[in-house]
């Protein structure tokens, strides 16, 4: 049923921040056909929690996260494009992680996993790349942590990506965004059951993952939309536990939380939450300015949207100008989406039509 | 030290959702004096956790959490004013509470303490105003949760309520509040020491109370204020532990929660911040606007934060136009201060001459 293929690293694989480790895998899926002249290929790479499987094909049919945006006549067209999304490294979801198995141990890496840096997933999704046979994309799209990838991949193999596509994502975290995965973080960490990584993997720390996860959904969406969505609605039967819920919103926020929780790695959470914490364009050449500079970027999309309190406006339109003062054409889009961060995963009536146009303006 | 005074009931306390309970006592305090016509008097009702310390006195001369807004000469000038600040019923700051000891068995309330809501707590706070023999109020000023309080209680004892103060409240709690506050209640929860609220003295649920209080500190400033004080700042040594923190915006996030968490009872905090989730005027006649009219506000002045993410800007203007509506003559005012729901704690520059232009402006 998986349409996942892999490349295996045949060398060990160096971390940015120091650590080695043999057997590291990537996960990826395409959709499309590579052309002769291996020139239309469009990468993906995803926020911090969704797989590879961006969208349904026949080897799996079923929905992906991004279904409505990829496929044959969707805004990015697999009819014409070979369309590539990689499973970050760090992940659970086919690639090599905190949750994969140590060789040496038999045991799961857990926090013996080397520190992981968003520089390093973008070196293993890069490694797909050119594994395929292709020197150079035609189009980078990130949304969220995925656009802090893609602007690394762009740093590291700037040759390869001219265009680029970066939606709600950031040049570098800010204090709000450290504030709030450091509060997931140590939610999960709080958990006895976390014991320092190394839980049982019959007793994952769910109190945590459960906190953490409400806590992200609360900042991927908005305030306004809540207000439309739920406004004060009561459930139907109030819980009747202490302090049970008692409003729609609290049982919207425990629906995503279960669909989550069981599903996604604890300890894989912490690292990608740490590298998104640790992602700061200024690393390369002393400012922000400085590491657009280093990229060659001809062409950008860069999509923001109003209501995002995770990646707000104000550092889309720092990425739109750091790009336009390195010489790209810049294309700059403030959606007023009420869906906040999220609107990228729902309001394809908005986002579909301009990544359409960018992408088949391209040459 | 204290200059807390008491009102004691003398009848059993009856709470507006159902229950009874012998002994009851409310904590205030107070500044300046009460002049012969009895028409001189202030009363603050508090937000969440403040005590009735609102400013030093010379019983008591430890600083007060309002204290550049209350004093001689002050904006809320006490050589004019008599002043009352009540510590709110179902706190832990001198008022009866679910942390005061149940007479029958000897031990804390805990979760045996009746449902609390807003309503009751203005109902204790009218008996304090009752006590002193102060039939109408020169103006009742209500910030965040003590500005629900207020309408509360304009609601209840409308003749003595004609002048009110509203900053950064609402007229009922929305989906976002909810959320976060139902989060807030999780993770004191789903902390092992909270055991149903039956916790050891000496073992407080204080993992769960850090989380609730570092979310609630997120969620009292403004992403902006952050990025101006800490932005990417790290500090000087990182703390050791695996995920510890690193960049200054944990660190204060870590003293804010070390200066609460040993000082607040945690059911206490439970109850008081269920009873805002429940708060909605509309309860009062099927509609905010028939609550308003129920009230008998001659002069309002409502203020609000451009960057207030819990009580935002919209709930502000609801206020002031459901008191407009109810016919009052209402100043309106959106500070552009950065630092978020807690502007009126620290942005006196702004707050401080729009008080007293407003009770000065009163007959």
């Amino acid at each position: 049923m998986s349409a996942l293929d892999y490349f295996n690293f045949d060398q060990p694989f160096a971390f940015r921040r120091g650590g080695r480790i043999d057997g590291v895998r990537v996960a990826f899926e395409t959709w499309g056909a590579l052309n002769a002249q291996r020139d239309n290929a469009i990468l993906i790479l995803t926020g911090l929690s969704p797989s590879a499987h961006a969208a349904s094909s026949a080897r799996d049919p079923s929905l992906g996260w991004w279904q409505d945006m990829l496929g044959p006549g969707r805004p990015i067209d697999t009819d014409r494009w070979f369309v590539i999304c990689v499973n970050s490294l760090g992940s659970c979801k086919g690639s090599t992680g905190p949750a994969s198995i140590e060789p040496a141990t038999g045991k799961p890496w857990a926090l013996r996993f080397p520190e992981l840096s968003v520089e390093d997933i973008a070196d293993a999704a890069w490694a797909v790349i050119a594994h395929l046979g292709i020197a150079r994309l035609h189009a980078l799209i990130g949304p969220s942590m995925g656009g802090m990838t893609a602007q690394a991949l762009a740093l590291a193999q700037p040759a390869a990506c001219p265009n680029l596509v970066l939606i709600s994502s950031a040049p570098q975290a800010d204090a709000f965004a450290i504030a709030l995965r450091s509060l997931q973080r140590e939610a999960i960490r709080a958990d006895p059951n976390w014991r320092g990584g190394d839980y049982d993997s019959a007793h994952w720390p769910l109190a945590g993952m459960r906190l953490a996860r409400k806590l992200g959904v609360m900042t991927y969406r908005s305030p306004q939309e809540w207000t439309q969505r739920f406004g004060r609605a009561r459930i139907e039967s109030r819980i009747a536990s202490p302090f049970g819920a008692e409003y729609q919103i609290e049982s919207y926020l425990e629906a995503h939380a279960q669909r989550f929780i069981g599903s996604f790695d604890p300890n894989c959470y912490l690292y990608l939450s740490r590298a998104m914490d640790w992602f700061d364009l200024a690393d390369h050449g002393g400012t922000i300015e400085a590491a657009y500079q280093q990229m060659a970027v001809r062409r950008a999309l860069v999509i923001g949207v109003e209501t995002d309190m995770l990646f707000p406006l104000a550092q889309q339109e720092q990425m739109a100008e750091g790009l336009r003062l390195a010489n790209a054409a810049v294309e700059f889009l403030a959606l007023p989406s009420i869906q906040g961060h999220d609107a990228f995963l729902v309001d394809f009536r908005r986002f579909g039509p301009a990544l359409a146009r960018f992408l088949n303006s391209l040459r």
